[in-house]
């Protein structure tokens, strides 16, 4: 018999980021996985328990945890996160083992599981391999860009015109003439700090959005962006980490 | 006492989209405004209910239900939108005129409510005119485009690289070309096809994803364009009407 495998979106934050179907898949499922890392990661799993305990009432579970490998710093960034992809190919494999034959595992993602995370990459990946004979599923979850522009009351596509998802790392590389909306998500550098020249800006930015720490600002660019720089480092040292995003809104031309 | 308004993301088409957060925010409406219209107005109105019917049940509720008005198809299109958003933010008063005071009244928006949808940017010019004592919220909801490439396993983005939302009109009028990931909606006029010819792209296309009618098919978009425009013109033609949308993968380049 299959294993089965719930890839299960669960929010930024909020526990009620949940949705129906990620509670009803939630309760089908034998293990939860937990391998979080880095200085965020006893929070992390705070609230992965948290939501299991308030929302898996319906059958017995268990928790399987891993180290997560980390990502090593040398060579270029895609070839650092294919290396890492490899190795925590490796440990998910482990997870699965851990399952008889037809149970079920659940990895439960940070956001929506489609934005800047690896778990349907590697889950693919091991299907695909066929040394595990698996059957798998995706449950949306609200990601952290919704949950941002949510709060700010904003929307993230200016009527009729496109709107990118991009790192801070390709922000810094250049902006895209021809797009005026930008969400930038992992941006450990403060990268819309070369642009708060130009006076050319509004931005919407958040930290820990969701949660109770969350912090808000928003404004012209130009006007906002010490603040922000300020704000992230005094949220980022009194907590040791910091996740934070933000949407930047280029003026209309004028016409 | 102030009026609440909270504009609440239902979620794609699955009544099981709809978060905790949501059910919360809808348990403490006293007017559920509906205002679908177009050919699927009958299913996303009856839809609406549906969801109230089982998840709005702490306390008594009335549906307000006001005709919306249709864009007028002269000019260009943003100037279409906003005159058809300044008729809609006319039906929005009368529809918050119908509340008494410290009441609160729902919008139930579809899928998330920051991509392309007006009702955040007219709450918002209601509340700025002054004109009426409102205080009000965004709930997130789960957008067609998580709820599609959930369905079809895949990722938004590629590993670090960003990704576009857009429509069938700029999709029509040419690609950017340092994006690999582009997600399309509201492209009534099969604008994938004009790439179909060049072998690079790869295409996840879903239609009522998340219904029970819903269609997926993927592929090199060279392969499977042609089944795409005649599924989903025999789709439209059975149902009277189409939802459909579609992340776009170019190839990475050789190296
Ligand atoms: C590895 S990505 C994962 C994104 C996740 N899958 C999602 O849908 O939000 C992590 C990045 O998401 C953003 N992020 C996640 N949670 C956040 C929160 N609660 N507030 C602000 N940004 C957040 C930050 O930019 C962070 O660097
Ligand atoms: C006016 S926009 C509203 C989008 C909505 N706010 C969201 O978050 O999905 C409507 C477009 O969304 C897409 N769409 C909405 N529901 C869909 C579904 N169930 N399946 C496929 N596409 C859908 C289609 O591209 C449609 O033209």
């Amino acid at each position: 018999m299959a294993k089965t495998i719930k890839i299960i979106g669960i929010g930024a934050g909020d526990p009620d980021h949940l949705t129906l179907q990620a509670v009803k898949a939630l309760n089908q499922v034998d293990a939860v996985f937990l391998m979080d890392k880095g200085p965020a990661k006893d929070k992390l799993i705070a609230l992965r328990r948290e939501i299991c305990r308030r929302h898996l009432t319906e059958r017995p579970y268990r928790f399987v945890e891993a180290a997560s490998p980390e990502r090593d710093r040398d060579g270029d960034y895609a070839g650092q996160v294919q290396d890492l992809n490899a190795r925590k190919q490796d440990v998910f494999e482990r997870l699965i083992g851990e399952l008889a034959d037809g149970e079920c595992g659940g990895f439960l993602v940070w956001g929506d599981p489609s934005l800047y995370d690896s778990t349907i990459r590697i889950v693919g990946a091991i299907a695909d391999s066929g040394r595990h004979d698996i059957t798998w599923e995706v449950i949306p979850g609200i990601s952290s860009i919704q949950a941002l522009v949510a709060k700010h009351r904003t929307t993230l596509n200016r009527i009729g015109s496109p709107v990118e998802i991009t790192t801070g790392r390709r922000l810094a590389a250049g902006l895209s003439a021809d797009v005026d909306s930008v969400v930038v998500m992992l941006d450990a550098e403060n990268a819309y700090e070369a642009l708060a020249e130009s006076d050319a800006f509004e931005i919407f930015w958040g930290a820990y959005v969701g949660t109770p720490d969350e912090i808000l600002i928003s404004g012209r660019l130009k006007d906002v962006a010490g603040e922000i720089v300020r704000r992230r480092a005094e949220a980022r040292e009194a907590n040791g980490w910091i996740m934070d995003s933000y949407l930047l809104r280029r003026d209309e031309p004028k016409s």
